[in-house]
C-alpha cells in the first residue's frame, strides 16, 4: 500500500467523548485505514465533549472519505467538517505585491509618482540600460508559460496553470530573493509566444520559460534568445539539464568513472532530455544513445522534425538502431525522463557494472526504484520519498541570481555547466545515498549564482566591444 | 520666484568648521538661492570639524548646482558629495513579490507545488470560474501602458514608462491592498496592444489601462471591454471623470446650483475630457460645451475623428461655435484638462456669478489660479501646493477594490457616478478650500470601494441569466 504524502492533506473537525482514551481512539481509527496524522490540536472542550482537529495525509479524495467514515464510525464521534489543506494554502494565490517606498506624505508622493517620478521617466527615457538601474527590471523575471504542458498534467491552459507560476515565483522569493512574475498566455500559437514576449520583455531582467510542450518550446527558445537582450532560460529544458548533470558528476565519483569513459543513454527526447543531451555534448561524454518510443535515434531514421535531426547529430556515434533494451546493454549512465515502468530487472542486469540510473518520470519512475537498486551502484528519481531526489529548485533561483547580478544578456552552455558543477560541489563527500545537496540546504543558490555571475562575466568581458 | 517642491530634492553632505552658528550659516546660505532646507543631520562631529547631511528641494538640476556653490562658497566648508534623493528612492525599483505562504518545510514545498498543486491546476481545468478564487486573479490588476503618453512628457516608450507604472502600482497597494502589476507593452500599434492584452488577461481581476495616447485609447479601451470578462478602466480617462465629478458635486454644493442648471465648458477633449463629457452626459447636465484647439465642437464641424463626432453629439444643443472665449460668456464652470495659460481676468469675468474654475493642466493650470480666485467661487487644481487638487488616488484605489471585492466582470457608467458620489460624500461640509478629501484621508478608499461594489452587485443580479 502506498504512503499517502503532503500533497493531500485535510484536516477533519471533530466532536468526540471527553476522556483520556479520545486521543488515542481517533488516531488508530485514522491509521487502520491507511491515513498518517499530522497534527492533532485542541480546539474546544467541554466537560463532556471535545473539538478537536486531526490533520492527516490521505492518498486521494476516496481516501479522504473513507478516513472521515472512519472517524465517524466511533462511538459518540461526529465529523463537523473536512478542509482540504491543500486547497487552502491556494487561496487567494501565493503571492502579492509589496511597496518597497514609504508613502506616508505629500512629499513621498511626490517623490515616487509625480510629478518627482517624471524625471526617473526622461532619465531612462535618454539612456535606456539605466532601466537596469531605475526600475525593478534589476532584479524582475518573467515566467511564462502557454498552459499546453503543465507539469505532467497536460494541455490545461493558461489558467489553470497559474497555480504552478505563482509558486515558481514563491520559489524565486524563497530561494533567492529574486522578484518573479506569472505571465500565463492564452494562446499556444508559436508566433503569437514569442511576439507577446519580445512586447512584454522590456520590463525584465530575464524570461524563464516553462510547461511549454515541445517541440514548439525549442524554437520559442532559439527564437526569442535570438532577439533578446536579456537571458532565456527554459526550466524544463536547462533547470533539469543543470541539475541532471550536477548529480552524474557526483554519481560518476562514487563510482569512479569519467564522462569521457561512459556509455550513456537518455530514454526521453522531449524539453528535458534534449537539453540533456545538448549539455553532455557540450562536457564532451563520449558515447550518448538517444531513446524515445520509437527506439534509438539514429540519423537515418525517417521522419524526424528539426530537433530529433540535431539530436541525432549529437549522438549514437556508430549509427546503430534497435530499442531502449538494445541501448542499455553495458551502458554506465541510463537517464530517463519519460514515462512509467519501461524497464525491470532483466533490462537493468545487463548494463555495465557500477552502473548509475537516474529514473526522472514523475510520480512513477521508468523503473522501480527498489528493483533499480539491486542492479546499479547509484539511483536518483524525481520523487522527495527516496534518496537523491533530483529537483530543479536547486537550480533556476541561483542560476537567475546570477544572471541579474551579472546583468547578464545571454545565457551560454558555459554558464550551465557552471551551475551544475556548482550544485555538485556543495556536496563534499558524495555517497550512493547524496550525490545532490537537500533542497533546503541554504549554501546552493548563492553558490550556483556565484558561479553564473563569474561565468557570465567572463562572458561579457570576452565579447568584441566590451 | 517659484518655491521648490520636493520632486527635486537633494542632500548634500558637507564638511564645516565645529562651531555654535554652523548649522544657521549653513542654512541661510541655502535658503539665500531659494532652497528650502528640508532636513539637517549631523553625521559626525569632531573638535574642530562637523560633517552634516543637509536635505533641501530645489527647482531643478541647475539650482541644486547654485545651492552646491552657495555652501562651498563659505568660509571653510567644502561639500563632499551631493546625491538626488528623488534617483536614491527608485533605485533598483519600487515594488517587489512577497510569497504568502510558508516554504520552509518539504510539506510546504509538496502542497504549494509538485505535487500538491496538480489538483488545483485540474480544479481550475475543470471549472474555469475558480480561478478567482485559487490564484492572484482574486486580487490582481494589471497597469497596462505602451508608453505612448507618459504623464505630460509624451511618447517615451515602455522601458521609461515603468517608473509610472511602477509608482502606481505602489500606490493600489497603499491605499486599497490590491495587487497591481506594471505591463509595459514595447508596442503602439492598436491591434496589437489590443490583442496582448487579451492574451495576458486571464491572470488578471482587471485592467488598468494608463497613459496611453488618445484617440488610440479609445478604441483600445472599447475593444477590450467587449471582449473581455473583466472590468477595462482607463485611469486618465475613468480615474479623472470620477474625481472631476466628485469635487463639482461639492462645488456646487458650495455654489447652490444644480447640475440641470449649469451651463459647463469642458476645454480639452482627450482622454480626460472626453470621459468628463459623457460622464456628465449620464449625470444629465443640461448644458455642456467642449472646447479644443480648433474652438467649440459642433456637429457641422469637418474633418472630426469618431471620438469627436460623438463629443459633438452629446454636447451643444444649440449647435453654436466659436472659440474658448465665446464659450466662456455666461459659463457656470470651467473645467480644463488641455494646455497651460489659455485665458484670463478679461474672460473669467465674462463668466457667470459664482463661477466654477477647474483649471487642473499641469504642472501650469488654463489660468494662473490667484486671477481665477477673483472671479470663481470655487477654483481646483492638479497641484498640490493650491486647495482642491484634483488627484486621481482619490478614485483608483477605492474603485478597483470594490470590482475585485464584487468579482465584477464589466464596469459601468453608474459604477463610476457612485465612486463619484462616494468621494464628495467623504467631505461632510464642503467650503470653497475643500471640496475634496485628503489624498491621505483614510476613509477615502473604503467609502469608494463599498461605493463601487454595491453597484457592481446590483449590476450583477440585473443581468439576465444570474
Amino acid at each position: 500500500m502506498p504512503i499517502p504524502g503532503p500533497g493531500y492533506a485535510i484536516t477533519a473537525r471533530v466532536e468526540a467523548p471527553a476522556s483520556a482514551s479520545a486521543a488515542g481512539d481517533l488516531a488508530v481509527a485514522v491509521g487502520r485505514v491507511g491515513g498518517v496524522v499530522t497534527a492533532y490540536d485542541v480546539v474546544d472542550a467541554r466537560t463532556d465533549t471535545i473539538v478537536v482537529d486531526i490533520s492527516c495525509n490521505a492518498l486521494n479524495e476516496a481516501h479522504a472519505e473513507e478516513i472521515t467514515a472512519a472517524l465517524e464510525a466511533l462511538p459518540g464521534v461526529s465529523v463537523r467538517k473536512v478542509s482540504d489543506r491543500t486547497f487552502l494554502l491556494h487561496l487567494g494565490g501565493k503571492i502579492e505585491i509589496q511597496s518597497k517606498v514609504s508613502l506616508r506624505t505629500r512629499d513621498d508622493l511626490s517623490r515616487a509618482y509625480t510629478p518627482g517620478v517624471a524625471r526617473v521617466c526622461q532619465a531612462i527615457a535618454a539612456n535606456p540600460a539605466d532601466a537596469r538601474r531605475l526600475t525593478i527590471k534589476r532584479n524582475t523575471v518573467a515566467v511564462v508559460t502557454d498552459g499546453s504542458a503543465v507539469l505532467g498534467l497536460g494541455n490545461l491552459g493558461a489558467a489553470a496553470a497559474m497555480p504552478v507560476m505563482e509558486g515558481k515565483a514563491a520559489l524565486f522569493k524563497r530561494f533567492a530573493g529574486v522578484d518573479a512574475w506569472p505571465v500565463c498566455l492564452d494562446t499556444q500559437d508559436t508566433e503569437e509566444i514569442i511576439r507577446t514576449v519580445q512586447i512584454l520583455a522590456p520590463a525584465y531582467g530575464g524570461i524563464n520559460l516553462e510547461d511549454i510542450a515541445a517541440p514548439r518550446c525549442f524554437e520559442i527558445e532559439r527564437r526569442l534568445r535570438e532577439m533578446l537582450d536579456i537571458p532565456v532560460f527554459h526550466d524544463d529544458q536547462h533547470g533539469t539539464a543543470v541539475v541532471v548533470l550536477g548529480a552524474l558528476r557526483n554519481a560518476l565519483r562514487v563510482v569512479g568513472k569519467k564522462f569521457a569513459d561512459c556509455r550513456v543513454v537518455v530514454c526521453g527526447v522531449g524539453a528535458a532530455g534534449s537539453a540533456i543531451i545538448r549539455l553532455l555534448a557540450s562536457e564532451q561524454t563520449a558515447d550518448v544513445l538517444a531513446v524515445d518510443i520509437d527506439g534509438i535515434v539514429h540519423r537515418d531514421r525517417q521522419g524526424m522534425d528539426g530537433n530529433l535531426v540535431e539530436i541525432a547529430g549529437l549522438t549514437n556515434a556508430h549509427n546503430v538502431s534497435g530499442s531502449l533494451r538494445d541501448a542499455l546493454v553495458g551502458a554506465d549512465v541510463f537517464i530517463g525522463v519519460s514515462a512509467p515502468n519501461l524497464f525491470g530487472a532483466e533490462e537493468a542486469s545487463t548494463m555495465a557494472d557500477d552502473a548509475v540510473i537516474f529514473a526522472l518520470a514523475n510520480p512513477d519512475p521508468e523503473i522501480d526504484p527498489a528493483v533499480a537498486h539491486r542492479y546499479a551502484a547509484v539511483v536518483a528519481t524525481g520523487r522527495s520519498d527516496y534518496p537523491n531526489q533530483i529537483n530543479n529548485v536547486l537550480a533556476f533561483p541561483g542560476v537567475f541570481r546570477g544572471l541579474l547580478d551579472a546583468q547578464a544578456r545571454d545565457i551560454t552552455d558555459r554558464m550551465l555547466l557552471a551551475a551544475s558543477a556548482a550544485i555538485a560541489d556543495v556536496v563534499t563527500e558524495p555517497n550512493p545515498s547524496f550525490i545532490v545537496p537537500s533542497v533546503f540546504d541554504p549554501t546552493v543558490a548563492p553558490a550556483v549564482a556565484d558561479a553564473v555571475r563569474s561565468a557570465a562575466t567572463a562572458a561579457a568581458a570576452a565579447r568584441p566591444g566590451s
